[in-house]
């Protein structure tokens, strides 16, 4: 298949890290910015350049507010290209473009790639952003195949696995596995600001882990969540109806049937929590923790995934385990659980420190 | 200083590892427990022995709803020795005890070391689940200085971090950074039991640390709960205050006044997550994040931290990230600022892809 021109329009975190995976597979696209220093910087990284031929595909990578009208006004610029956007709500945006542009609605298609940072802006791309990462693509019932073949192939190209969804569909899911548990952290967050330093010194990694993705831009995020908010709406009245119920058990403790309550919440968690897909694509992580403290110096860490490596042991995963005013790390690793006995049998004969 | 003869009764998890450490400092703890496989277990694994002598300090490790009666009963039972506990709930307990027993409130003093694990038992058990750690000890008015100074050595001996609190203070301030993060938790992942598969398949790192907690033993945590429900109730009151306007907000996004609200939630957000502190109990988090690809294959992360060892560069965290469905893994190595230019420069200067 012989290489699209493509066109990227908005040089931030997406936009330059669609450029930057784009340039390793030959494909130079042209880069459009409002922001000129965002643009300079793209293409001063590599990520394409600023004057390009007529494209075939135009990505629009703009925040969720502007992607509508960019995308309706790249339609009317390029009649002859097919035009897709990254936002990560769908629905919306769709029915603003089919209803603006009805003719063009054969080369609109909507998709997602769900792939992001903490961090935004043309410096903190990546050319791997997409890798093996889920790319969503939500064709609209008057989208030509010509079109979703494209994308398909563009987020393929890239390393991603596509999905195909329809807008709606799309936006249930995210609403739950990613627009949810944004406004859940950033709750929970809400509540440290009243804590003290003294409370605060004694946060272990649960609050750490449950607290992380508050850090997010709320700049970014008040647009999602305005966007999506039908599918997050019921989403938090449930919530809502369950905090209500945990907060009455918990403030009359004493009433009959309040920690039956309680238990039942803690018992869902659990169950809601195994239904969460491990690594590889399978199903719930069930592997094996070892345990092994090192010291917190340079080539420590080293040492011991050389031996691992040499014992030829796979890691299905790591964790550096935080050690507060300690100069050690307790070094989690997660196998298979045929080869942890193994595993733990050489790193204790061989002088590592299990716990 | 002499070796204090100590007592553990409760051979689960915490009792077993505090068994283990202490056998790491030449003390040989008895050990008891209602469960005769338990007890076989700790004592198989070497934490003890199941007859000892008359005991200076009995540390009781029994789950929290059973705590106040088993330390009656051990100072009744050992009128010589000092008495301590390891619940995650203090106040409770230390007021059933004092008004049980006026006159060996002397020989009381709770405390909590700030350990464990998603798991329980004596099989979970580890030698090091102190080190590091906060060991809070909170003293009555009554508590003898001999029986403070007491814990305070032996929580200092395991390598733990002796922090003291009155139980009050002790737990609202559990009740923020641990209880209030369990239940969020919890809540959370509850939703994800009406979610489909197809849903839950396009889970990413967000939920999975925002809801990994949620795996734990619904068992104790209602005891906990249930136990500290004074402390958590208030916070859940504001959480719900905070859940019913941020729900308003999204159900009537078009209403003046919603977008200020939620931006606000995600605000607050931000600055809570700041001040939870760091490693090496510094201020937050301000590494800089390296990303390195490597490939899913045994030997591959040992190959780039080796390189880093050469080159002299510590590492503060690192983190692996999943990759589902791909057989390569992306990791992230956070560094002090000043050095993560110079190891970035040697990583591409050596062949090791960056993104």
């Amino acid at each position: 298949m012989k290489n699209p021109e493509v066109k990227i329009v908005g040089a931030g975190l997406v936009g330059t890290s669609l450029g930057l995976a784009l340039a390793r597979q030959s494909v130079v696209a042209t880069l459009e910015d409002q922001s000129k220093a965002n643009l300079r910087l793209a293409v001063e990284y590599g990520a394409g350049v600023e004057q390009g031929p007529e494209p075939d595909l135009v990505i629009v990578c703009v925040p969720p507010d502007l992607t509508a009208d960019v995308v309706i006004e790249q339609l009317r610029r390029h009649p002859g290209a097919i035009v897709t956007d990254v936002a990560s709500v769908k629905s919306k945006i769709a029915t603003e473009v089919l209803q603006a542009l009805p003719d063009a609605a054969a080369r609109y298609i909507g998709s997602h790639p769900m792939a992001g940072r903490e961090k935004g802006g043309p410096a903190a791309a990546r050319a791997d952003l997409f890798f093996a990462r889920p790319w969503i693509i939500t064709p609209a019932e008057q989208s030509s195949e010509a079109a979703i073949e494209l994308i398909r192939d563009v987020a393929l190209r890239l390393g991603a696995l596509p999905v195909e969804l329809s807008a709606r569909e799309h936006d249930e899911a995210v609403a739950l596995v990613s627009h949810l548990p944004q406004l859940v952290a950033s709750l929970l967050a809400n509540r440290l600001n009243l804590g003290t330093s003294e409370q605060l010194g004694l946060a272990g990694q649960g609050l750490r882990d449950t607290s992380r993705i508050a850090a997010s831009d709320p700049g970014l995020w008040v647009q999602i969540i305005s966007q999506n908010s039908q599918a997050i709406a019921p989403l938090l009245a449930q919530l809502r109806s369950d905090l209500e119920e945990l907060s009455e058990s918990v403030s009359n403790i004493e009433t009959s049937g309040s920690l039956a309550q309680i238990h039942g919440i803690l018992q869902g968690g659990n169950s809601g929590v195994a239904r969460i897909p491990g690594k590889h694509g399978g199903k719930g992580n069930n592997y094996q923790v070892v345990t092994v403290v090192i010291e917190d110096a340079p080539g420590a860490l080293a040492n011991l995934l050389t031996f691992i490596g040499e014992i030829g042991v796979n890691l299905e995963d790591l964790n550096l385990e935080h050690s507060p005013g300690a100069p050690i790390g307790l070094v989690e690793l997660q196998v298979l659980p045929e080869v942890a006995g193994r595993l733990s049998e050489q790193l204790v004969t061989n002088g590592w420190r299990l716990v």
